[in-house]
């Protein structure tokens, strides 16, 4: 998985002028002069989403109804429900629409400790890490006010929480709930979850899987990883904003989090988004479409690694050899500071990130880097880039000659020089 | 408000048999051949907003991103909030968009006292009524079991709370917590609640409102109210499904409900949904044409109900005397079950309903007309009409001949007679 190519450098491996990537970019037909690569943070529609948009929204009547107008609505929840269902080897009656996988993460450990706790259960130790998103960060820290003892699994440079670590901490009759993404949102490391799971077990804890970022991007199969809940997010995987969910075993405990009608089976209340579940559910039925594209990215992602590590001194790639999804590249470009190096390759027409970006605007470096042990400073110069299914190899050729300048150029502005003592290629 | 008028029903006095009915149809070129009479349920998209779909779904980069791609969703986030706000007379940083109007209402209830719980607030007392939207009474529920002693205000026949009847049982130091609902979903019936919120306050009791049914019908000002929150859902004022409001005054406590990045100040995680907040955003922007609007629709709502009360023996409407939005008509039709004459006008092109969209399904009767004291007889022969801005005097007109002929057939099923005692006209 972490094997890079390190072919087709050919063609540009000296610098190109300003004026010539311009002149790269018209020939390639870039319309909208935008390279996007920041499809962690969301992805675009699928053009076939936008396609289906407008047949999509005239189905608009409260799928509740029980006249015509419902049944339409009715039918593509169904049908919504029957492909998100499928596609993570879930039972239709175990997949709960939600509006978007912070809803699912804050609903999955506040519904079933709240379930818990009318049952009379005493157990208080949650178990998780520090490499999870802010809505399981933050609402573990609620829980810390109420009483619960979070404790925070240690990770290290590779990214990836050991279950061995995991097993260690478990506590008989005290861990009530066990809580780890599938895939970070930011190194794009696939965590152990069937062993933590398998682990948790032993002791009777209940298992939450945060698996936004691993939706579309590996194969996810719920009964396999043998979790009692899972998150999932529509908006990163092509469908639309506005429709998440929450895979809740057959039999675990669960209390709404959001109250109202009988929707989802009294289990989330509002009058369903059919527009976005139409387009998730629309985008599930794709899933056999996910192992290719991985592939196609995959080449991409080591391709431009190898790029990378070739030609910027003394750039590495954050848990390089960690299983990792295929899209996602953590960088670490020492000599240039993340938030600088961002806004110049913006100005260049490149969207990318320093880290997730629900954080972003905060002036910090990202907690997950800092987490897994990195320094300040490095962390400060960290850099991702998130492929996606419309990402080409002529977006990735101009990217990696834009990078390579704009580090340079700001490297030079702070009389930053590669170390000698240390190998080009780290 | 509630005089009615008894021009136009020159041309259609005699029941139209349905061959005539169908030419009818054909002639206005109903080309859908259904009628959409439930817009409390939920509203069509406006025709504008359909237009503007797909460049608003252009526009699907994550507000958080500082990039480009994260502009446009911002300006557009701002765009929507400002036009929102302005319209409900609230300042930019009170108003929060969540997902739906349940989750406002829950948000705002659970948020406050977990807010207030924290600060070691001892109160537990709190005030609503059994007409509340199931969003609220679930949540009361729930709150049941955390010790909270929730007092249901009685209602009468009037489908009107009394300030006089929630005054009464304010408890200072003890009520920490008023909820009523501005606009009822199933009578349509408008509450005092500025006179609620003055009572309030004379205790220091929290007050929310849930205005979800009084958006786009009646002007609605938080300031003018006086409430400490109010919630709103852009899909019962022609806006997409996946936008909602809870506004929450200037220094009201409130916990998050949802927890996430930074998203809405820290009070709604979760990546905004761009595509359904700006289509609310582009219905509040039209709120001039509010109040012209409701002025024809309560024309072409008293015409309904005058005729329907000349012309079907014994027929009444609920609530008539009181305080009403234009757009509902809450009828009861003696002899007749609900649940039959909804499905017989379903056949026949027409989508009503029996109560709210919410709670159908469920064999029982309208929970709310029971709590207003109607009897379940009287509830088990109720029909809610609710008018939108689409709806024409042909509609109008057809409904009015089909619900004629529908009501005589089911009686006529069930040997039904008017009694003899009463005048034909309730």
């Amino acid at each position: 998985m972490t094997t890079l190519t390190r072919s087709s450098k050919q063609s540009l491996n000296s610098p190109a002028s300003d004026q010539a990537l311009d002149q790269a970019r018209t020939a390639l037909g870039r319309t909208s002069d935008r390279v996007y690569l920041d499809h962690n943070a969301t992805t675009p529609p699928d053009s076939a989403v936008l396609t289906k948009l407008s047949s999509w929204a005239l189905d608009w009547g409260n799928p509740s109804s029980i006249h015509q107008h419902g049944r339409g609505p009715k039918t593509r929840l169904r049908e919504a429900r029957d492909s998100v269902s499928k596609m993570i080897g879930a039972s239709s009656l175990e997949t709960i629409f939600t509006s978007c996988g912070s809803e699912s993460n804050t609903m999955a450990v506040r519904g079933a400790l709240s379930a818990l706790q009318k049952k009379g259960d005493p157990r208080r130790h949650i178990l998780s890490s520090a490499l999870e998103h802010p809505s399981l960060r933050r609402t573990f820290d609620a829980l810390k006010l109420e009483g619960y003892d979070v404790e925070l699994v240690p990770v290290d440079r590779s990214g990836r929480v050991n279950e061995k670590d995991v097993e260690a901490r478990l506590r008989p009759n005290e861990t009530v709930l066990v809580s780890f993404m599938l895939v970070n949102n930011e190194t794009g490391v696939i965590q152990p979850i069937k062993e933590i799971t398998r682990a948790a077990k032993t002791v009777g804890a209940l298992v939450h899987t945060d698996a936004v970022q691993a939706l579309g991007k590996i194969k996810v199969d719920v009964k396999e990883l043998g979790v009692d809940y899972a998150s999932f997010a529509g908006h990163k995987f092509y469908a639309l904003r506005g429709a998440g969910v929450l895979y809740s075993a057959r039999g675990a405990p669960l209390d709404p989090l959001v109250y109202g009608g009988g929707q989802e089976r009294h289990r989330r209340g509002g009058t369903e988004n059919i527009l976005s579940i139409a387009s998730l559910g629309f985008m599930c039925s794709r899933s056999d479409e996910v192992e290719g594209r991985a592939e196609t990215i995959r080449e991409l992602r080591n391709y431009f690694e190898s790029r990378v590590l070739l030609e910027i001194p003394e750039a590495s790639i954050t848990c390089l050899e960690s299983p990792r999804v295929a899209s996602t590249s953590s960088l670490l470009l020492p000599g240039t500071d993340g938030e600088t190096l961002l806004m110049s390759l913006d100005m260049d027409g490149f969207s990318v990130s320093t880290g997730a970006a629900c954080s972003s605007g905060s002036p910090e470096p990202s907690p997950v880097l800092l987490a897994m042990g990195l320094t300040r400073e490095e962390a400060q110069c960290s850099l991702r880039v998130g492929l996606g299914w419309s990402t080409t190899r002529e977006e990735i050729e101009l990217f990696i000659e834009t990078l390579k300048r704009v580090v340079t150029r700001l490297r030079g502005l702070r009389n930053w020089h590669p170390s000698p003592t240390e190998e080009q290629v780290s």
